[in-house]
C-alpha cells in the first residue's frame, strides 16, 4: 500500500472519527503544523484561556485577598473532580499540589516509614529518571538498597518478574503506569496485587497514563500514585501534580514536609504540628491557584470528551501509526520501540533509529513536532483530543523523507530553532 | 488633631510622594477599595497581566514544547535578577521554585545533615506556623530537639536573646527576617554572626521582607534563606518561591528531594542522581513557567521602582499609621503590636484590640480589607507601590467607627462575603 492510499485511508478514518471535532476545543498551534508531542506538553484548550483571564483579571486583581474563600479548598476539589473524571478515585483520595518529584517524595518517604525492617525498594531500571533518582535519594537517607530491575524494554514491567524480584524484604514497589521511553502500559491491578502478598507497598507513577488510559485507582489495589497534569491533561508547562492515597493508608502514612496547609486548625496558627485526617495530611504550602485552575479546566474537558472514547481513538491512532511504521519505515531500518498490542501500549509509539536525533531535528524544520530520547528513540505522541490520522501519514512520509535525502536539500534540511529533541518539561 | 486634619496633611504627603505614580502601573481594584493586604496577596501589575498573555497564548499555545528552549532555565535565570535586583545576592545563589515550605524542607534539612553530631533546632515561638511546623517535622526524624524560644512579641528576635539559647550544640538556627505578626524587622546581620560564632548555620524566611525591605544576604553572613512571592513582590496567588544558599556553601550541602531537573546532564537520562554543581542542586521538579513569568516581571517592576525608594515611602508610611493610631485609635483601646522604632518595622503595622476579628470584618464591608491575625490581631499592611497617605486616614476613620458603632448600623454593619480575616495565601 502505498502512501498515497494510506492518506486515502486517513481521510475516511478522519471522517468517522467521533472525537475529529475535539481539535477545535484547543488554540490552533502553528497552521501545517503536525504536533506529536502532548505526551510531553499538552496543548492549550480555549475554555483553559478564558478561565486564566477570569481567574487573574477577575479573581485575583478584583476579588484579591478575599478570593481565597474560594481557592483555598482547590487542592482537594480539583484533586475529587481528577479523581472522579479520569483516576477511578472516590473523593477525599486525590490532592493537586506540589511537583511530581515533590509527590513522588512525599509517598515513597511516607511508605517506607510505613514499613520499617524491611530493606529493599523496588523499581524499573528504565524508569523515567526523577522517579529513579529520588528513590535513590530515600533509600540512601535510609541505609536500604534500590533495587532497579532490568523488564523488558519494549514489554515493560509484567507480575511474573516482579514476583520474582519482590519479597518478604522488599518495602516499596515504585513503577510507571506508562513506559516514558516505550510507551508501555504496566497491568496495575496484576503487579499491585504481587507486590501486596509480599507485603509491599505499591507507588505507581501515571505522568504518562493520567488522561490517555482509563485508570481505576480504588479497584487496582494501588497503594499510592501520582503524576503530571501538562502531558495529557493540558495544563500548561510546569502545572501542578497530583498525588493519591488510598483512603484507608491515610491513617497510617505520615509525609515528611509538615506545612501549614496541612494542619487541622490552619488559621489558628497555634504550637505543634497536628495534621489533618485525610488526604489533606499530604499538604505542605500554598497552593498554585493559577495552575490548579488549568488543571481544573484541562480535566473537565476531557471528562466531557469522555476517558473511553479517548482511549478507543489512541488505540487506533497508535495502532494505524504501528501499521505505518511496518510498510514505509521498518523498510528504512527503523526499529519499533512499543508493544504491538494495542491494549499493552500507552498513547505514544516509539521508533529506533541509528539517526533518530538527526531524523528528530530534520522533521522539527519540516513543521513535525516529535520528541527524541537518547540514544537513537524517536517517540511520536498521539494525543487523541488533538491529532489526526492524516496527521500521522503527513509525519510518516516526513519522517522517510528525513532518512532517504541524507544530505539535506529542500524542506527537510531547515533546522528548525527550538530544539524539540532536547526540551522537555517532564517527559 | 483632627481625622479631617490629618485627611489634609495625608493628601499633601500624597502630592509629595515619588511613587504615588506607581498605582497607575498595577490593575485597578474596586472602585473605592482601601486595599491594606498586600502583606497577603500583592496587587496585579499590568505589566504581568502583558506576560502572562504572552506566555500562554504565544509561548505554549503556538510555540509548545520547543519553548522549553526558553522556559528551561528560569528558575535560575530568574533567580538570579531577583538575587540582583532585591536580595543582594551574587548570580548563582538563587533559585525561584517550589513552595516556601518545601524550600524550607530542603535548605533546614541540608543544613542539618551538614552539622552532625548537634543535637538542637532554634527557631522562635512566635515564628510563622509552616516554619515551625517543617522544623518540628526534621527534628523528630532525625532525633534532635526543636527549641523554640520565645523573643519579645512587638520587637522580635535580638541578638543578645540570640547569644543565650544558641551554643556548640546548635546545628542550625532558623527565624523570619520580618515577623509575621508584628512586623519586627530582624538584624540579619548581627544574629547570623552570633550563630556562626557558635558554629551553627542560619536560614532566614524573608516571606514578609522581600520586596519591602532592602536585602543584603551577600553582605549579611546569612548561610541560607528562602521566602515567598506572591506578597510585595505581586507575582500573584500560590506563585513559586525562592531559595538562596551562599556560594560558598553549596558544594557541602545537598538537598534531599533528588529529581532529574538537579541532574548534571539531565537529558541523558543515565542511571545514577549526580546532581550539578552550584545552586541548580537544589532543584528538583518541572518549574512552574507560568508562576516564573509572574514573578519575574513583580521582579522587575520593583527593581525599576527602586528598593530605596520602596523602603523609605514605606517607612513613612508605617510611621504615618502609627501617628494615626497613637491620636485616633489608642483612646479606643487599640493596642500597638508593632515596633515603634520605624528601622525595627517591616511595611506592616498591627493593631491589638480585643474586638478585633470582628472590626475586621466589619472594615471589609466598609471597603477596607485588612486581616485579622488570632485571636486579637489586626494587620495593616503598606505596600509602598499601591498604598497612598490618604488611604490610611480612611481606614482609620472606618476602624474607628467600626468599635464606636457597635450595633452596626450603616456601612460598617454590612459585613462583606470573603471574610478575609481567615483567607490568606501565607501570611
Amino acid at each position: 500500500m502505498s502512501l498515497g492510499q494510506d492518506r486515502a485511508r486517513a481521510l475516511e478514518l478522519d471522517a468517522e472519527d467521533p472525537l475529529a471535532g475535539a481539535r477545535e476545543l484547543f488554540w490552533p498551534g502553528p497552521e501545517g503544523q503536525v504536533y506529536l508531542d502532548g505526551n510531553s506538553l499538552g496543548m492549550l484548550p480555549r475554555r483553559s484561556g478564558a478561565r486564566l483571564r477570569r481567574v487573574v483579571e477577575r479573581e485575583w486583581a478584583e476579588g484579591l485577598v478575599g478570593s481565597w474563600e474560594g481557592w483555598i479548598d482547590m487542592p482537594t476539589s480539583v484533586g475529587d473532580r481528577l479523581g472522579r473524571e479520569l483516576l477511578g478515585a472516590a473523593p477525599g483520595q486525590v490532592l493537586v499540589a506540589d511537583s511530581t518529584t515533590v509527590n513522588l517524595y512525599k509517598l515513597a518517604a511516607a511508605a517506607l516509614d510505613a514499613r520499617p525492617g524491611r530493606g529493599v525498594v523496588v523499581s524499573d531500571r528504565h524508569n523515567f529518571p526523577t522517579d529513579r533518582y529520588l528513590l535513590e535519594g530515600l533509600a540512601r537517607g535510609r541505609g536500604l538498597e534500590l533495587r532497579l530491575v532490568e523488564f523488558d524494554e519494549v514489554e515493560g514491567p509484567d507480575p511474573q518478574r516482579v514476583a520474582e524480584v519482590v519479597d518478604g524484604d522488599t518495602a516499596l514497589l515504585s513503577l510507571s503506569h506508562v513506559d516514558y521511553r516505550s510507551g508501555a502500559l504496566a497491568d496495575m491491578m496484576a503487579i499491585s496485587e504481587v507486590a501486596h502478598r509480599a507485603g509491599a507497598l505499591t507507588l505507581w507513577d501515571l505522568c504518562h497514563s493520567v488522561g490517555a488510559v482509563p485508570i481505576e485507582l480504588d479497584r487496582s489495589a494501588a497503594d499510592l500514585a501520582c503524576g503530571c497534569t501538562y502531558k495529557y491533561l493540558n495544563a500548561g508547562p510546569g502545572s501542578p501534580a497530583f498525588l493519591y492515597v488510598r483512603g484507608e493508608l491515610q491513617g497510617q502514612l505520615r509525609q515528611p514536609i509538615w506545612g501549614w496547609f496541612a494542619q487541622l486548625d490552619q488559621f489558628a496558627m497555634g504550637q505543634g504540628y497536628s495534621p489533618r485526617p485525610g488526604v489533606g495530611a499530604f499538604l505542605s504550602g500554598s497552593p498554585n491557584v493559577i495552575g490548579l485552575a488549568l488543571v481544573e479546566e484541562g480535566t473537565a474537558l476531557l471528562g466531557e470528551l469522555g476517558i473511553e472514547r479517548i482511549r478507543a481513538k489512541s488505540q487506533a491512532l497508535t495502532s494505524f501509526l504501528v501499521e505505518l511504521w511496518e510498510r514505509h519505515l521498518n523498510p528504512l531500518g527503523f526499529g519499533l520501540a512499543s508493544p504491538r498490542d494495542p491494549r499493552r501500549r500507552g498513547s505514544h509509539v516509539t521508533l529506533r533509529h541509528p539517526r533518530a536525533a538527526e531524523v528528530c531535528r530534520r522533521l522539527a524544520g519540516t513543521g513535525v513536532v516529535a520528541d527524541f530520547r537518547s540514544p537513537d528513540r524517536l517517540r511520536l505522541g498521539c494525543a487523541a483530543p488533538t491529532t489526526s490520522y492524516s496527521e500521522l501519514v503527513v509525519a510518516v512520509g516526513r519522517i522517510a523523507a528525513a532518512v532517504s535525502d541524507r544530505a539535506g536539500g529542500g524542506k527537510a534540511g531547515e533546522a528548525a530553532p527550538g530544539a524539540s529533541q532536547r526540551q522537555d518539561g517532564r517527559p
